[in-house]
């Protein structure tokens, strides 16, 4: 039985990169896949996790910014790595935004993105959980209100999942992670942020910027 | 485009019901299997989700006894409802809990069970994310130290994982839930103790004891 954590996690990567084998994709990108197959055990990733040309070196380059992380549930807030003092922001649970929502009979996930946007249009939008958001967030997008540094769009569920995914897909311009299909969830979503701020954090003995640790 | 996060909600299970179809389990485990894959989309659940004989029931009345539920991540903790007042307790990020992690080179995990299972014997352990968790909790029970309400044992991943489980199967005198295999993970864990906790909420109708709205 091994103990140290760190063991743990060498092994569990080793793990899977003997599982994905030949696996191919540009190498920013596949310390994401690995760690999304890290917090799912699912390998069905492998197919359904889509990266637009560049979208992780854009995210490292916002990170090192200081750009806020947008989440859309404070559970996803709460799984992102606080060892670098990330700014992360979620109004979904706020008292004026349950209000909101339930007077517009809409999500709150609705409200939240669209207080967000109005605060902060150029974040990286991390979308976990409600397809309602990323299909907000996506229209504002086309109306040119926000202009995300990345957006993460791995809802999970059977109620406009899908759509939400491929309206995000049409926005050629938004540099983009997604699960296509009707998996994803929170897991995946902080899965995808901690590996890229992770391989942010590591780039510094590569000779490149870097976020220092809080 | 359906928007109403209530209709949302009943479509999302009706597409669930209609896709589970003649799936057969005991009445009040079904609200938790439907909401394991409402929050995962993956319908392998159906195949390793494990309920021993009357641990739903179990795991009700200790929710209307205010019996705390202990968690091994922030995550968990965050996104398990807050409608209820439930008491929830998880020392894994105390400052003394990583000091002595790192000083025995064990995983916080252990020794925020070892603290919890001191202060709360016989409460609800959840455990979606950290294998040496869970088996630090079932070495307590076997010595007599912990008495679970109710054992959640749906860690992720690939190393220690498949052992774990395997170890709180074997406590067969201990109300257990159990997600066989590599999957799980944090929102297993987290719609398994929301889906108990609504099925209380909802059993006043039914003239049962009901756990009171905060």
């Amino acid at each position: 039985m091994i103990l140290d954590p760190q063991k743990i996690e060498l092994e569990s990567m080793r793990i899977i990169q003997d599982t994905i084998g030949e696996y191919s994709c540009p190498p920013e990108n596949l310390p994401v896949v690995k760690r999304v197959i890290h917090a799912t055990a699912d390998f069905d990733f492998l197919k359904t996790l889509y990266f637009s040309e560049g979208a992780v070196m854009k995210a490292r380059e916002a990170l090192i910014k200081h750009t806020p992380i947008i989440t859309d549930t404070l559970m996803l807030t709460s799984g992102i790595t606080k060892k670098y003092g990330l700014k992360i922001v979620c109004h979904v649970s706020d008292d004026d935004v349950i209000s909101e929502a339930k007077s517009r009979n809409i999500t709150r996930a609705i409200v939240n993105i669209e207080r967000s946007v109005n605060d902060y249009p150029d974040a990286i939008y991390a979308i976990g959980n409600a397809p309602t958001a990323l299909i907000r967030l996506c229209e504002l997008i086309k109306e040119g209100k926000a202009l995300p540094a990345l957006v993460i769009g791995v809802p999970v569920g059977f109620v406009n999942v899908i759509e939400s995914k491929n309206m995000l897909a049409s926005l050629t311009d938004v540099p983009r992670i997604i699960a296509h299909g009707n998996k994803g969830g929170t897991t995946v979503a902080c899965a995808i942020i901690n590996a890229i701020t992770y391989s942010v954090s590591v780039s510094k003995s590569q000779g490149m910027n870097t976020l220092p640790l809080k």
